[in-house]
């Protein structure tokens, strides 16, 4: 079964919005074995329409087609395809009276144009809109398939999810099945380098490595007939992998590093606080993105001038006039300072230009120390040179202390 | 002359890349006044190339593609073009010395198939590449123009910019100029209200109103033969347009609030400390962004618990028990302590239920209080219900917190 995806929309033709439908639909159906040889857009001009819709007929056995299903002039694509298949359009009951039941609920009349997104071709499937009020269809004749979405992501995500996946599922037969690694701490080279064999031996099960700012993915891959076959495949890779990287692997699938952080603080009923320079609260604003974060985050301090690196962390003026804003030594006062104004049992402070003024040969733009200090251990502070612009210079330091966070609460061995 | 983008890659037919440069593309032909009327996407696969090819060049005048010029197996763009005219490839000299110095400054060999990239069809105007090694090309015969540019955006923008553009912007006589006002602190519907009679007679210039998160901004867009004539179209609508709703632009074009607010901080030589409860330092990191910001922002204080609002900032324990964290009361005391402990002209505090749990009937999701503090000024707090999820209401406090910096520093006469 030959796939074409066809996006129907003038203002995709403007550059006013971007195709992620295609994106979304192109990897839904790789995802379960269709190939997919081309895409195509067109507007909103019935003529045009019917043109694409004959030329992808004709090369494709299956047809998707995004956009125009709502209620205006217009929406031109459930005649397209009625006129492409000689299936004339009526009206859907079950269509019909949930567009009813939607207007009532918001108490507002239905109007005649919208009954016409209850119009379908004769001998359509109806694929329920959960989000919305233009019903999509499957119209398979004459050895072809065509479906048809509304253009909305919301609206598309889940009638794919719940009607059209399924039935083409069916068709396929094929499940394809992803668990990704994340790991913090080895660049992209380095983890290649190690699993470089095992990378050139992968037959069932793909292993493709993904670089992140900071991180790096590897995203196992399998087709099987079910989910349970594709696990068992899986499984044996993940367990090779471990072995050889896995003091590195920080999180599975969707988990990120500042939930991995927060778990791990709150597991051993620790108490976080940052000081933070260069950042100026990017790192607090991160490990805040979790609901519930106070139970374990206090808060801290954005010391971004040397003022308030004196006055509430306490840093000395000799160490910053000997040693400078950004140097190890400042951000060990940081650190212990930041603990002792806080009560935290770890203090975590960052330091660094970046950019793109401010730089000079001994300290150069991306030069950041971390400092870590924690109850019973010594305070520590790292020295690394980020590379990137200012955005990407303050992301990286934000993630390096939040690598170093995890290993200093014992994170290689508390693997997930 | 209608216009065709077609793409070629069978990266993009996984759905591993968006297709970003067919957005790119068409927004630029919008703006030279060249209608695109259709889009096609294909794989890395002569026959099918060579197929859309043929459609193309059938219903469309210009055909600009990108993707497959490299020096890969895969990269078939260029051959499949020249077959297509009847135009065979020929070594371009000029072509061929870029890559050869390429190489050479990076002190590697030049292998052959890097040389295949110099291979335009007969009769090309070569298209330079001044970030990559594959140039582009324009071929313009038996009354249809193709356009060949590399699939990396950050190649091809360059070349757009350089040759492509005012090639084919020349072809159309005509050039698209925009300018952008950017509100803050009027929603988007009153936005229009104030601007109805406007945006009902728009001729020349079109008026399009944008919501974004926490602001809306106003496209100004005409079609001219030059930017002056443009411009002289333009600008009385923009007077007009702030004449009645001037109070509340903040910005033009790029300008972000940030940047604003900071320059109105550095032009009265004031200085601005940040305490942060539930944005748990998002603003901080938001005013950081801009290089050169330690000139006026001087850090705070992320009072992320209770005890440090009363440790770091003083916030009486009192008012915390008898007014709660996220209230009035605090949020001016969190202020308040912050320029004691900071000596910052300016004091911002932030404290609300960012969610999605710990709301209450009283105190829903979504409340959030700032109080600005100053020098010379009684200390105020307003009360605001944020809507949306965890991320939505963290990102519109700290939105909120710099429009009312804004204000407080007199931005509202101070227009740009």
């Amino acid at each position: 079964m030959r796939a074409e995806i066809l996006s129907i929309g003038t203002e995709l033709l403007l550059g006013q919005i971007t195709d992620t439908n295609a994106v979304f639909l192109a990897q839904r159906l790789a995802e379960i074995g269709i190939p997919l040889f081309y895409e195509a857009t067109v507007g909103d001009n019935p003529a045009r329409l019917a043109a694409v819709l004959r030329i992808a007929l004709e090369r494709s056995d299956l047809v998707i087609c995004t956009g125009g299903l709502g209620p205006t002039e217009d929406d031109i694509t459930a005649a397209g395809i009625a006129e492409a298949f000689g299936a004339p359009l009526e009206v859907n009951e079950t269509a019909k009276a949930t567009i009813e039941a939607f207007f009532a609920k918001l108490n507002r009349p239905l109007t005649a144009n919208q009954v016409k997104q209850a119009m379908l071709p004769r001998g359509a499937i109806m694929a329920p809109n959960p989000t919305g009020t233009a019903p999509g269809f499957i119209l398979e004749q004459h050895g072809k398939i065509a479906i048809a979405f509304p253009g909305p992501p919301n609206e598309m995500h889940p009638m794919w999810r719940e009607t059209v996946g399924p039935y083409l599922q069916a068709r396929s037969g094929q499940v394809i099945f992803s668990r990704t690694l994340r790991f913090a701490g080895i660049g992209e080279g380095a983890l290649e380098m190690e699993l470089k064999d095992l990378i050139a031996a992968q037959q069932a099960v793909t292993i493709a490595p993904y670089a992140k700012l900071g991180e790096v993915h590897i995203r196992l891959t399998t087709r099987a007939v079910s989910e349970a076959e594709a696990l068992a495949l899986i499984l044996p890779v993940v367990a090779k992998v471990r072995a050889r990287v896995g003091r590195f692997l920080y999180g599975i699938d969707e988990e990120t590093l500042e939930e991995v952080v927060g778990r791990m603080l709150r597991a051993a009923g620790q108490t976080l606080a940052v000081a933070e320079s260069c950042t100026g609260g990017l790192l607090g604003g991160r490990l805040t993105n979790i609901p519930g974060s106070s139970d374990y985050f206090l808060g801290g301090v954005i010391s971004y001038s040397n003022a308030l690196k004196e006055g509430l962390l306490g840093v000395p003026a000799a160490t910053l006039e000997e040693h400078g804003a950004v140097s190890a030594e400042t951000a060990r006062a940081m650190a212990e300072g930041l603990r002792r104004a806080t009560g935290a049992s770890v203090g975590v402070s960052i330091t660094g230009i970046a950019g793109p003024g401010g730089g000079t040969p001994e300290k150069p733009v991306g030069l950041v120390f971390i400092g870590v200090a924690a109850t019973g251990a010594a305070t520590h502070a790292w020295r690394y040179e980020m590379w990137g612009d200012r955005p990407t210079v303050r992301a990286r330091a934000v993630q390096q202390a939040l690598v170093l966070l995890r290993d200093v609460l014992g994170g290689t061995e508390a693997l997930p």
